[in-house]
């Protein structure tokens, strides 16, 4: 049964040293989109929120301030889904970290975990989310579900059962709690909606491990059984989904997002990079034009010929090209400002890009060509999906922090985090958090 | 459009007269069977939390002890299903008030509104759950989804958006939130999941009104739009079912429940109730034999022919029959006690009761046959679904209230709720249901 063996998992898995890595540098990333997500309106609305209700401090609000666990776990969750900079999982069509970390971070808090148990619980956490969303399958996500939120509720609710040290009972309940309350409509997108199901799957998480915890009981076959999540909520149930749980990690092949715009443009960036080589901005001069090519899906999705607005730019491959050969900082927030969508040196630049499609291409790759003065070419394709060097990872993720948060931040940030053998320090963490 | 035609209701209607009595009446049983489930283990566990968790006490617990509104609704919303003994309405196969009025009340309390104005609140946010519940339709509760709960939170949000005094743009937010979030799976039947499913639909509708109210943004397409609420959970999507919405209240058809048991009980009870007449106990030395006929459906849902608990007693024609023929109140919980499940005296009682089924009978319908001594026989039917006599609904209640509470406390109560012409008082009634 799908259920127990994901509470055998929670109980019993140890993430060995790459799925530990990656977690830590997921939390890393996590906290940095969090902090750089703390001046939105979504943010202040829910801190005000929770800072009326006040109550017991056991857990730390992103920008200050504390809560009981299960709201600090749904601010946050929302907080650090408001900028949509947070990593992703291909195979599981959701983001990774946004519902998984905010219950985890909360409840060890609450318990006073160490840093190791919270990255252990954490990394159950994502990979069960992961798994989940593989088993719920595409049909849920085109059906109208809003996969970050709903499998992440059950990411978030393994990650609670682990961190309280749940007995497989306690789990097998926390998990059907958790079936039947899991909710998150794609509906809600392009509003302030789309963060909080973040939040509210987190949230949802914790209430469920605590009252488990607490004695209230639930079927598990509410999961999976006859007329369980699953079977409600359009999933596949497709059981191949948990093959190799607890010795492979799928979250090893996390995904974070490197630019502070639409995923489908990322693949795009990275190709105009590679092209680009160490030439950056001395070579743009000599750019006259820009050929890119990525998958027909995104032509739809973030392909504005001419963005008038921040918001627009984030949604358009010429935009996002002049800025990158202009000098600008892709991974940066104010690049996407309203001012630089409407800069008459970045129009001129942007009518030098076209833009086609080819389904031959998969959804995360993309080619460039470029055309220098002279007439010499250069071309370069990426996949998204192609591994990352740890050493790589590392140095673009501190990167990314230093762009969002500055240097001294994001240096505090990553002491917090601690390395690859030393585990985080929540205390540390918690204060970089609150800011 | 639905989502605006409700949010206008909400804002707008004026319940009249006879809906506005009813639901003073449901808000008194929703109390007695609230107090009568305090002492029940999901109870416990709850108020556990909530003490715990602690923080503005801005709304009463049942048994005592304030929190913040959202908390109080939760834990009301399920203390008061524990017993499952609240009342009903058949035409939107669910609960009617166990997810609005919690919500109410709490943000009754939170904003200081009149004793009316929560009386106004309730029975929109329940003609708006039951109009909901039909708007959705039977596929939806035979797919797996527990109505009270995913119903209940849509009436749970409005009744707070009455309360809040949300505009039309707020009011449409605080909608699509609770559409990205309302949930309730029957697959946790027969567990505390089940009354938790009620207090988190009210919870989400405070939760929902109040970020609504503070500028948290949501699509209100998210209920009913291409891929809202509706169509994602299997629902009909029967617009019919606003039909006079405004003008006809449903809510005045709203049943209650006035046997501890299995609702598929009731009519066969209140047949042999007007079978036996004024002649009671006296009567009942006289019956040879019962022959009660009812719906196919209830054969496997209530026809324990031979209860060895108190449990099993609750679903199963021979032993209610039995005790209302040995004298005992069907509408206390203590005469579904595992001692009097073994009574032997009982057992003979239950050897003289025959059931039967008839597929011409409607759900809510049963006739009862007696033979008495000496050859004379009575029959008679009932049909829940009859309307009832104010003025007899009123006695049955009180004295519903009674056998569950004790006649000083069932008379402090119907003191609290006022009369056809005089408004509940919120403090008297939370000082009631603190105990």
């Amino acid at each position: 049964m799908l259920a127990e063996r994901l509470v055998d998992f929670a109980r019993q898995a140890t993430p060995g040293g790459e799925a530990r890595e990656m977690m830590r540098l997921s939390l890393f990333d996590w906290a940095a989109c969090a902090i750089a997500g703390a001046g939105t309106e979504v943010a202040a609305i829910l801190r005000a929120q929770a800072l009326e209700e006040a109550g017991r401090g056991e857990a730390s609000l992103i920008g200050g301030g504390r809560a009981p666990a299960r709201m600090a776990a749904m601010v946050n969750g929302a907080i650090s889904h408001a900028l949509d900079y947070d990593d992703t999982h291909f195979a599981h069509i959701g983001h990774t970290s946004v519902a998984v970390v905010p219950a985890a971070l909360a409840l060890a808090e609450r318990t006073g975990a160490s840093g190791a148990a919270l990255l252990d619980a954490a990394a159950i956490g994502a990979e069960a989310a992961v798994r989940l969303g593989l088993w719920l399958g595409r049909g849920h996500y085109q059906a109208g579900f809003h996969q970050t939120a709903t499998a992440g509720a059950f990411g978030a609710v393994l990650a609670g059962a682990r961190l309280l040290e749940l007995d497989a009972g306690q789990g097998g309940h926390a998990l059907g709690l958790a079936a039947s309350r899991a909710s998150g409509l794609k509906a809600v997108f392009g509003t302030m909606g789309k963060p909080l199901n973040a939040g509210i799957a987190a949230a949802n998480g914790v209430e469920a491990a605590l009252l488990a915890a607490r004695g209230l009981s639930a079927h598990m076959a509410a999961l999976d059984g006859a007329q369980g999540f699953g079977a409600t909520h359009h999933g596949a149930g497709d059981l191949t989904a948990l093959d190799g749980l607890g010795a492979r990690w799928l979250i090893e092949a996390n995904s974070h997002k490197f630019h502070a715009c639409c995923h489908g443009l990322h693949a795009a960036l990275e190709a105009l990079g590679e092209a680009l080589g160490d030439a950056r901005g001395d070579a743009a001069g000599a750019v006259e034009t820009v050929e890119v090519t990525a998958h027909p899906r995104w032509e739809t999705v973030c392909n504005v010929a001419e963005p008038a607005t921040g918001l627009e730019a984030k949604f358009s491959f010429r935009q996002v090209v002049a800025l990158r050969l202009a000098g600008h900082d892709t991974a940066a927030l104010d690049s996407f400002s309203d001012r630089l969508a409407r800069d008459p040196a970045l129009a001129r630049m942007r009518a030098r890009v076209r833009v086609g499609f080819d389904p031959a291409l998969g959804e995360t790759e993309a080619r460039v060509g470029l055309q220098l003065a002279g007439g010499a070419t250069r071309q370069a394709a990426y996949d998204l999906a192609r591994p990352m060097a740890a050493q790589t990872r590392r140095a673009r993720l501190r990167a990314k922090a230093e762009a969002l948060l500055g240097a001294e931040r994001a240096g505090a940030l990553w002491q917090a985090v601690g390395s690859a053998d030393i585990a985080p320090d929540i205390a540390t963490f918690s204060r970089v958090l609150a800011g």
